[in-house]
C-alpha cells in the first residue's frame, strides 16, 4: 500500500494520534477542494507503522501511560492475584471511569484522541461537506465527552490496558466493526491467537473479543492485550467455567468475582456479562426452535435450573458494577436470548430479557460504569428496525452492539455475506457497532482467510451504514474512489478499496488472464477495451 | 446432495414441471406438518436429472414444443436469415405473447407451469401457514394470468427456445436473479462460456444473460441457448456494433433490426434495450461523476452527439415492439443511465430516463409486449427506497429488475456483498429480480469460482427478501434448517444450504484440522464441544 503512518497531536493532551495516509498518483478536486492524499482511520496501530520495531515478548509501548492522567488516581493493585504486571486500580475504587470523568465535566486524554481520531485530519472537509440539509461540524473533545456523559457512547479503555488507541462506540461516530479469536478446545495455539488478533485490526477490526476457552486461557489474554493497540473484550463466565471443570452448576460467585478481577488486572476493555437472562424467561426460551444459542446464557440457564436460583450475575450485579468502575472497564450486556432462528425473532424472550438490561443500564450508570447492549442474532430484514427501536426505547439510548442480525438461517458457508446485510440496515438504523460473521459461522472454527472475509464483509456494511447516514469521511473516500475509477487510475482504486492486496491481484490475474500487459490501461478485462462505457462515455462527452 | 429429480404434472396442459426433492434424513415436524422431504425450485433442468443423458452438441430435449400450443398460431419464418434451425414467428405477426393470450383470459402452458414452479408441490404448507395475519393461497395458474395481463409480472419465453423451462419474474412471486456471461473480447472461449450457462443454473442462476461481444457471438449464443434451460437475455446493440467494426457514429437502424431478427430466431427471451436515454438528458449525464457506466447507453450517447439525432431505440421502438410480439421476447428496458458512483444516485439523469421507460412500457404494451425495466446501479442505502417507489409509479408497475444496488463505491473485490446489501433491501421492497455482480466487479471478468461467488450471495439476497416479504415456501425451507441444525442433523444441514458443497467441506475441514473423527458430532470446532450452546440449552430444557 502506498501509505505512511501519520500523526495528529492533541491541543489539550500530548496524545498522538496515529492515522495511515495514503498517497494518490495524482490531485483530485472534490468540493472545491484538492486531494493529493487521504488520512485513513487505521486501526492497526504500531504494527503498520515500519519505523517501529516491535517485539511481541515486550508487546506495545504503553503510550496512555504516556500522558499522565492517572497519576494521583489510581494505586498498584493489592488484590492483584496473578498478574505479572504491576496492576493499577482507583484510589477509593470509583472515581476513574469515562463516564464519571465526563459526567463531571473532565475531558480526559482519551477523549481528545478518539475525537481527533473520528475526523482523520479532514476537519476542513467536514466543515465544508454538503449533502441534504444537515449542517456536519467536526467532531470535537466536548461533544465526545457530552455523548458520553449522556450514556450514549463509551470509549472502552481499562487503565491497565495502556497500549490501548482509544475508540469510541455510539450511533453518532463511525459504525465500529469487532472481530472475534479463540482457541477452542479443538483449535489453535497461542501464538496463532496473538496472530489472528493482530491479524484482524490489520483489516480494519475495531475491537476484538478473546473468546479463547481452551487450556493457557490466561497466558494467551495476557499477549493479546499488550500487543493489542485495540479494546480487547472477555466473556469472563467461559473461563470461571473452566475453573469449575465444566459444569456449569457448580459455578459460584465468588470463582466468578475472582475470574473478573484476574481479567481486570490484566487490562481486558469491556466485558459481556449475561446478567439479563432470568428465570422467569426460561419457559419462554424453552419454546423456541432453537432454544438459547448464547454460550453464556446457556451457561447461566443450567446454572439456574441446577440450583433453583436467580442468575447470580444478576443479584450480584452491584457488585461487579464496583469491580468494574476501579478500572474503567465498560460492560456489554449480552443477550443471553438472541434468536438462534428466524422463527425465534422478536419473540417474548428476547424482548423481556432486552427490558432487563435496560434497567441493568441505569445500575451501571449509578456506578459510572459505561455500557452496550449486545443484540440479534438471527432476524429477517423486516423485523430489524423493531429490534433498533426498542433498544433505544428500553436502554436508554445506550449504544447497541449486534451480532448480525442474519436474515435468512440457510446461508451457511455465505454466513459472513447474510451478516452483512443485516448489520448495514441496523447500522443504518443507528447501531453502534458490527460483531463480524465468517464464513464459518454455524460450522467450524475460522481461519486465517475466514477472519479476512469477515472483517472486509462488516467493513463494507460499516462503511455503507457511514454513507446512509451521511458522514463526510464516508463520502469523501466514496467520491475519490469513483474519481480515480473514471480516470482509470488503477494503483489508486487499489489503494482506496477495503483490501488493496486482493483488489490489485483480481486485476492483475484478470489481465494476465487475457494475455494484456498494458502498464497503465484504459480499460478492465470485464468488457475489454472495446467495450468499456466508461471510455465511451468520456469520448461522448468530448465530443462535440 | 441427497436430491432427486422429481415432476408435478400439471392439470391443464402436458407440463412436466421438474423440482429437486431433498432427502431429510430424519422426519420434521413443522406447523402441524410432517417432512421427510422437501422440493426445492430448481433452475438446473435437465443438467440435475442423473436419468437423463445430455449431448451438448444436440442440445437440450424442446420440451416446450411438446405442449403443442403453437400449432395454428405460427409459422415458419420466412425472413430466416443465419440460423440453423427451424425458426418461427407469430402467423400475423402478433396475438401470440403471454400478455396477448393472459389479456385474452388464455392460460398457457408456460402460465401453469410457473404456477407448478412456485409453490413447490408444497401447496398443503402455504395454505396453512400462519405468520402475520396475511392468509396465503398458493400460486393459482389464474393468479399467473392476471399478473401478467396486469403488466406485473413476465414471463420470458421466446417461442423459438422450446428447450425452455418457463419462470416467472414480478414482486408477487419468488424472487430471481439474474447471472451474466460473455466473453469479451479479451477472455473465455465458447466451450468456457456454455459451460459457465449451465454452471451458474446450478448454483440456482434464473436466468442468464449472455453478454458476449468478442468473435463468434453467434455461435457462441446458438449453443448457450440449445442448452439452456433458463431464459436467456442479450443486449443486441453489442453485436450490432461489431458489425460495423466497433464505430457506434455508424450504426443504423436496419443493422441494427436485422440482429433483433437474426437473435430473435435463434430463441432469444428477452432484449436489453436502451431506448430511455435521449439527447435531452445527456448534458445531466455529463455533469456527473462518473457519466455514462452502461455500455449500451455509452454507445448511443456516442451515436446520437456523432450524428445529431435522437436515440433510434427511442424513435424506432413501435417498429422494435412489432418484431417482439412475434416472437414473444420480453423487452428489458435498458437504464442507460443509472448511477455508476453513489454520488450520481437518483440524480436528475436517472429519473429523467426513468420516466421515459414509462412511457416507453405503455407503448410494448400495446403491442402485448411483456416488459421489466432495468435499474441501478449504486445508490446508499438510505436512498435505495425511493429507487422502488419512482419505478412503480413511473412504470406503472412493469417489473423491476436492479443491478444491486451497490451501496458504496470502494468495495472492489468483495462487491457482490456489497450488491446482495443492496439488492435485498430494494428486493424486499419489491424488485423482482437481482442482476448479480460477482467479486471481480470493477476489476476483470469473473472465472468460474467468482461467478459461483456471484450467483450465491445474490441467492443468499433474494431468500432473504422473500422471508421479509412473508414467503411460507422460503419460511419453510429455513425452519427446516434450524431444526436440523437443534438436531446436530449435519446432513440436512448442508443439503438445505445454498451451496452444500462447501458447507459439507468447510465441517470436515475444520474437524480434521482439530484432529475430529466423531462421526455425527452433536458440536462443530467454533465453539468445541465443552461449550456448544445449543447442546447446553438441550441439557438445561432436560434438567427438571
Amino acid at each position: 500500500m502506498q501509505s505512511e503512518k501519520t500523526f495528529v497531536t492533541g491541543t489539550l493532551h500530548p496524545v498522538e494520534v496515529g492515522m495511515r495516509t495514503l498517497k494518490l498518483s495524482r490531485t483530485y478536486s472534490c468540493g472545491g477542494m484538492e486531494f493529493s492524499s487521504l488520512p485513513l482511520y487505521d486501526t492497526s496501530g504500531p504494527w503498520s507503522d515500519p519505523s517501529f520495531v516491535i517485539d511481541p515478548e515486550k508487546g506495545l509501548p504503553p503510550i496512555r501511560d504516556t500522558w499522565s492522567f492517572w497519576e494521583g488516581k489510581s494505586v498498584v493493585s493489592t488484590t492483584a492475584t496473578s498478574s505479572a504486571r504491576r496492576a493499577r486500580k482507583a484510589l477509593d475504587g470509583g472515581g476513574i471511569t469515562q463516564m464519571y470523568f465526563a459526567r463531571n465535566g473532565v475531558i480526559t486524554p482519551e477523549m481528545e484522541y478518539v475525537a481527533i481520531r473520528e475526523n482523520q485530519n479532514l476537519e476542513q472537509w467536514i466543515s465544508g461537506f454538503s449533502r441534504g440539509s444537515k449542517k456536519h461540524i467536526p467532531v470535537t473533545p466536548e461533544f465526545v465527552r457530552q455523548e458520553i456523559a449522556a450514556g450514549r457512547a463509551i470509549i472502552p479503555a481499562n487503565i491497565n490496558h495502556p497500549e490501548l488507541e482509544p475508540m469510541i462506540i455510539g450511533r453518532n461516530f463511525r459504525v465500529k466493526i469487532n472481530s472475534n479469536i479463540g482457541n477452542s478446545a479443538l483449535g489453535s495455539s497461542i501464538v496463532e491467537e496473538v496472530e489472528k488478533a493482530v491479524w484482524s485490526c490489520r483489516w480494519g477490526a475495531d475491537t476484538v473479543m478473546d473468546l479463547s476457552t481452551g487450556a493457557n486461557i490466561h497466558q494467551t489474554r495476557q499477549w493479546i492485550l499488550r500487543n493489542s493497540p485495540v479494546p480487547i473484550g472477555t466473556v469472563p463466565i467461559y473461563q470461571a467455567l473452566e475453573k469449575v471443570g465444566g459444569k456449569a452448576e457448580d459455578l459460584t460467585w465468588e470463582i466468578y468475582r475472582d475470574t473478573l478481577i484476574e481479567q481486570a488486572e490484566q487490562g481486558v476493555d469491556y466485558f459481556t456479562i449475561h446478567a439479563g437472562i432470568l428465570r422467569e424467561h426460561l419457559p419462554f426460551a424453552e419454546k423456541r426452535l432453537t432454544g438459547i444459542v448464547s454460550r453464556g446464557g446457556s451457561i447461566m440457564a443450567k446454572w439456574c435450573k441446577a440450583n433453583k436460583q436467580e442468575n447470580f450475575l444478576f443479584t450480584r450485579f452491584e457488585e461487579i458494577c464496583r469491580i468494574l468502575q476501579a478500572y474503567d472497564i465498560a460492560v456489554s450486556l449480552g443477550d443471553a436470548l438472541r434468536p438462534g432462528s428466524i422463527l425465534d425473532a422478536n419473540d417474548e424472550a428476547q424482548f423481556g430479557e432486552l427490558k432487563v438490561l435496560g434497567e441493568l443500564t441505569k445500575v451501571a450508570w449509578q456506578f459510572d460504569v459505561q455500557v452496550m447492549i449486545e443484540g440479534p442474532g438471527h432476524v429477517p430484514l423486516n423485523m430489524i428496525e423493531e429490534n433498533m427501536q426498542k433498544q433505544l426505547e428500553y436502554c436508554h439510548e445506550a449504544p447497541f452492539y449486534t451480532l448480525g442480525p442474519l436474515v435468512t438461517d440457510i446461508a451457511a458457508g455465505y454466513d459472513h455475506i447474510n451478516s452483512a446485510i443485516g448489520g448495514t440496515l441496523i447500522a443504518s438504523f443507528g447501531c453502534s457497532m458490527l460483531c463480524y460473521v465468517t464464513p464459518k459461522e454455524h460450522l467450524g472454527l475460522p481461519d486465517r482467510n475466514d477472519v479476512r472475509e469477515g472483517v472486509i464483509a462488516h467493513k463494507v456494511a460499516a462503511h455503507a451504514a457511514d454513507l446512509a447516514k451521511g458522514s463526510p469521511v464516508a463520502w469523501l473516500r466514496d467520491e475519490l474512489m469513483s474519481r480515480a475509477r473514471y480516470a482509470f487510475a488503477w494503483e489508486d482504486q487499489f489503494n482506496l478499496s477495503l483490501d488493496p492486496e486482493k483488489t490489485r491481484e483480481s486485476h492483475r490475474s484478470s489481465m494476465a488472464a487475457s494475455g494484456r500487459t498494458d502498464k497503465n490501461p484504459d480499460f478492465c478485462t470485464m468488457c475489454g477495451p472495446d467495450f468499456c462505457s466508461m471510455k465511451k462515455s468520456k469520448e461522448a462527452t468530448a465530443q462535440k
